[in-house]
């Protein structure tokens, strides 16, 4: 059985001590009514939620699975009740606009809400996650009545909602999609085609699902350019209620999955499903575009409570399970071995574990709440700058995060030894669920790709050198050596590599692709040593004025190691990112390797 | 459903090209038996044996996994029938002495039929692993009894056998087993207690299985200087046949694992169950490691083979999944998009993989010709030569061969996308079942902790210095320069590290734990890299001597790789490695860190 602990005084030293979030949330519209004692009221109520109704269903959904029969997809045990109260507590509502039902709750008090109940159960948290997706492109693209009619109901949670993109024959190449929409007499289409990797796609849990649909045209260009949203209910809208029979559409398969076996990933056949156009024709993919970057925040946010799960049971298991005395000498006498967290070793794993989760947290609510500032701030300046840093840094944020999680949930097994590697102490279980983070939203190759491609090379480096001129501004800043020192010096490498790597993309279209998954390593400790540097210097200013909570004490040593033990890992990547193409031409000495 | 190609041709190679197995071999009592012509028949009809019995029963095995009744415990379909045919064939008795009824292949052999089968079905092969660690331990301390009747059996495949170690409360702390035995009148001993994570503990695919179980006598001194072993069989033996009632003993549980789910790891019960003593009283745990260098590098030899797997799945489907052009260009324009394998990043995971998995082969095929050297080579020199090297690299070859195949099964997933996180695809079967290889047999920590604390830092690294020499002696006998040179950088790397550490360590008891995996990751480089450079110069020179092979060309272009891409990673584990117990203090200002 998995432990996990809501980590809400972490989350609340992120949110106030950090990232100074109150004065930035105040300025937003409706930011008023979210004070600290409101913020710390819901998510303690959320963190209870997770722990109570969500962590007892994790091992049995992973056990059960999900079923599909002509009937249709069901859940497992409890998932549907669960979901029931969840509604009735108003959770689905806590994020979204006050116009349509919604709490109007700040994007750093939601993905924390998020970051929960994933560490608890992040298999159920994959439709209220695709949810958000669905109800930011809506918010944005949706005609007044079909906010009034699918939105208000997405909102309140009656309704849940999918975004249905991928196809068997296409997922990182979307000009592929061949699912067709025809118009019919009176303003809507008749949907025809096979979609994959539907979260959600069908299930027990609400009476009605609405699908966006990325589908042609029959007039439509071909590639991204012909591509266009449709809102599909499983359910036409009849009088006052649902039609009896369904939208011409169902789940042909429910996918057996490596880990996540409580969410319906569905295999749907649109077979002339009745739906409307969302947006402008040949719009779709670019208006979905409104929605990706706090998608793929929310995978950082996901990632991190599934690794606070991993390390709160790691840290529980190495306190009690007795191997072996300390190097340095007995430390318990009074037990027949020590505690294995005495030994530097399992410290090691364990610390990592705490880096990368405390490391993802910080990362996460930064950019949720720049999301925020992009979207509302009433200062111009301040939401261009928000745009840029969101921009620039959110496929680091995902993919980032995402490699991380999965080193976080693997030193959970082997921290357990023989034990992880069992499926009843659930930590294996976090390995399964967590790998698919690398992958959906656009993998880490994919990611790279945006980072190097779009948001670094094209501009010259400009918005890069932007924010690394806000970390070394920082660092010079009275910050102590210990931080100050390795950041400059990871600034330097950043600028440097940016310059060789930019020089060799220009000789080489390859360069990207080869080297980009390591370049974004390098941005990504840059982020997180920054936000480690600042984390230690609030708290040893806690530590000076007296304070004896040991949590600025924890933090301290966390940033410590994190900077002895994690960081250098940049310079390694970094040096791996000069290497361009080297090794990985198609022709060998006249032979064709692999294409 | 996974592709696996037996690779016949690089492990004809690695023997008779890279290592000069031949002359080698020759040299062994019975080796003549075993030339060229002879070993490529063996190894051709075990890959026969592989891909037509093994294969079809992976995926099944893994989905149906193991039950556990009061009858006993039924493996999945097929794997009882399968294992009739693998003792039919003869394949138990392929690496036995000539005595008891083997075949007397060279452990280099023996451990390519193991890599081979392993690649086809891990899950199935663990019981024939077991087996093989038992039948060195009866070999090298049994009677000349309980040769005739137990390992006779055991060698013909008629019986299996199981090392029975590990209990609930130890696993890398053995001096904790609890498990006792006490003499009977008529020279037995009656064996009662509890032991975890027994491979093969029961099954229904032999009439009966020899358990080797570690227990304490009455009068046993405490700790590890305080085991026997003891013979303790499923069935007792009476007259020409077995006991028709079972020795007092049964599987309480198959543990329900993340992966190997084919392979029945029990909980076993001895409650008073009839054994023999295997050796001298309490030398039980000293006996036992007559085979724990064999049992480490066969780890090493089932990885290499789940490795193969994984790339040969991952390039299948590289080449046949269509998406998105090379960034250089079209290069199918009569496809809707180019095979994946055009990118870069992706060429950059093939290789990745191809490249771990080759110098898997190579690094466990030389460790299992030193075995031999050193177990039966005539010239004495040359014996301890070989136990030398046999006892430095082992533990590096277990752990990190075990790391590095986590690492290509995890880029199985990461080529095929989403797909790879979906069952039916069969990689991550892969990830599931090669995870394990990183904790039995001991833990990396534990590798790391043999050696660096037993074979590395008490002799003052002689033994690893006199390695070092035959690298850089082999750099120096006309090796190419872009081999060469890194080489001797690296080696220059580790003689300075191995210093940095000696002194570190000596005033502190913690710096092999807080950095012995690193350590051990740095040597584990220094390893392959020779051997890559010495395939790379081996396949040179056909290359210039005329051949259009282009097996030579792509080993040239993995070598390139392995030193542009990987080899790197040993500098940066070897600045890790300096930073000692940095950040790992269980104290920081007064608060207490996880103990």
């Amino acid at each position: 059985m998995l432990s996990f602990h809501p980590p809400l005084r972490d989350i609340a030293f992120v949110m106030h001590e950090l990232l100074d979030a109150d004065a930035l949330i105040g300025a937003l519209p409706g930011g008023d009514a979210w004070d600290r004692a409101t913020i710390a009221q819901t998510l303690e109520a959320a963190g209870r939620f997770a722990v109570q109704e969500l962590l007892p269903l994790n091992a049995t959904g992973d056990r059960e699975g999900c079923a599909c029969s002509a009937d249709g997809v069901r859940l497992p045990s409890g998932f549907a009740d669960t979901y029931r109260r969840y509604v009735e507590a108003g959770w689905p509502t806590l994020g979204c606009v006050g116009r349509l039902g919604g709490q109007g709750a700040p994007s750093i008090v939601q993905m924390a809400m998020f970051e929960l109940f994933n560490g608890a159960n992040p298999a159920w948290s994959m439709i209220p996650g695709a949810v958000r997706g669905a109800y930011r492109l809506l918010l944005a693209h949706g005609s007044a009545e079909q906010q009034a009619h699918y939105l208000t109901r997405i909102v309140s949670g009656e309704w849940t909602a999918t975004m249905a993109i991928t196809e068997p024959h296409c997922g990182s190449d979307l000009s592929l999609i061949r699912t067709r929409a025809e118009a019919a007499a009176d303003g809507s289409f008749r949907i025809h085609g096979a979609k994959l990797f539907i979260t959600g796609g069908d299930h027990d849990m609400a009476p009605n699902i609405v699908h966006l649909v990325l589908a042609r045209l029959p007039d439509a260009p071909p590639g991204v350019a012909g591509i266009s949203l449709f809102l599909v209910p499983k359910f036409l809208s009849e009088g006052n209620g649902l039609a009896a029979t369904r939208n011409g559409m169902h789940a042909t398969a429910v996918e057996h999955k490596m880990g996540l076996n409580g969410s319906p990933t569905c295999a749907m056949s649109f077979e002339g499903s009745t739906g409307w156009l969302v947006g402008q024709p040949n719009e779709g993919l670019r208006n979905m575009f409104v929605m990706i970057n706090s998608a793929r925040v929310a995978i950082g946010a996901q990632v991190a409570g599934m690794g606070q799960a991993a390390f709160d049971s790691s840290l529980a298991y190495a306190r009690e399970r007795l191997q072996m005395r300390a190097a340095s000498g007995t430390r318990r006498p009074d037990l027949v071995a020590d505690p294995i967290a005495v030994h530097a070793d399992v410290r090691r794993m364990l610390l990592t574990q705490r880096a990368h989760v405390e490391a993802a947290r910080m990362f996460v609510s930064w950019m949720a709440l720049e999301l925020d500032c992009e979207a509302a701030h009433p200062d111009a300046a301040r939401r261009r700058e928000a745009a840029d840093t969101v921009a620039l840094l959110t496929p680091v944020c995902k993919a980032f995060l995402a490699e991380n999680g999965t080193t976080v949930a693997q030193l959970a097994i082997q921290v357990y030894g023989g034990h992880g590697y069992v499926r009843d102490n659930g930590v294996e279980q976090i390995v399964r669920d967590v790998r698919v983070a690398q992958i959906y939203d656009g993998t880490t190759a994919i990611q790279a790709r945006d980072l190097l491609g779009r948001k670094i090379l094209p501009d010259g480096g400009r918005a890069l050198g932007r924010y690394v001129a806000t970390v070394r501004a920082e660092a010079g800043a009275g910050m102590a050596p210990e931080f100050a020192a390795p950041l400059n010096a990871l600034c330097d490498e950043v600028e440097r590599l940016t310059a060789v790597v930019a020089e060799a993309a220009s000789g080489n279209a390859d360069v990207v692709g080869a080297i980009g998954c390591d370049y974004l390593r390098v941005i990504g400790h840059l982020v997180c040593g920054q936000l480690f540097a600042r984390a230690a210097t609030r708290a040893r200013r806690q530590i000076d004025a007296g304070t004896t909570d040991p949590f600025y004490a924890a933090k301290c040593a966390t940033a410590r190691f994190y900077f002895a033990r994690l960081l250098p890992e940049a310079h390694h990547h970094a040096a791996l990112a000069r290497t361009g193409v080297a090794g990985l031409s198609m022709e060998c000495d006249g032979a064709q390797l692999f294409a």
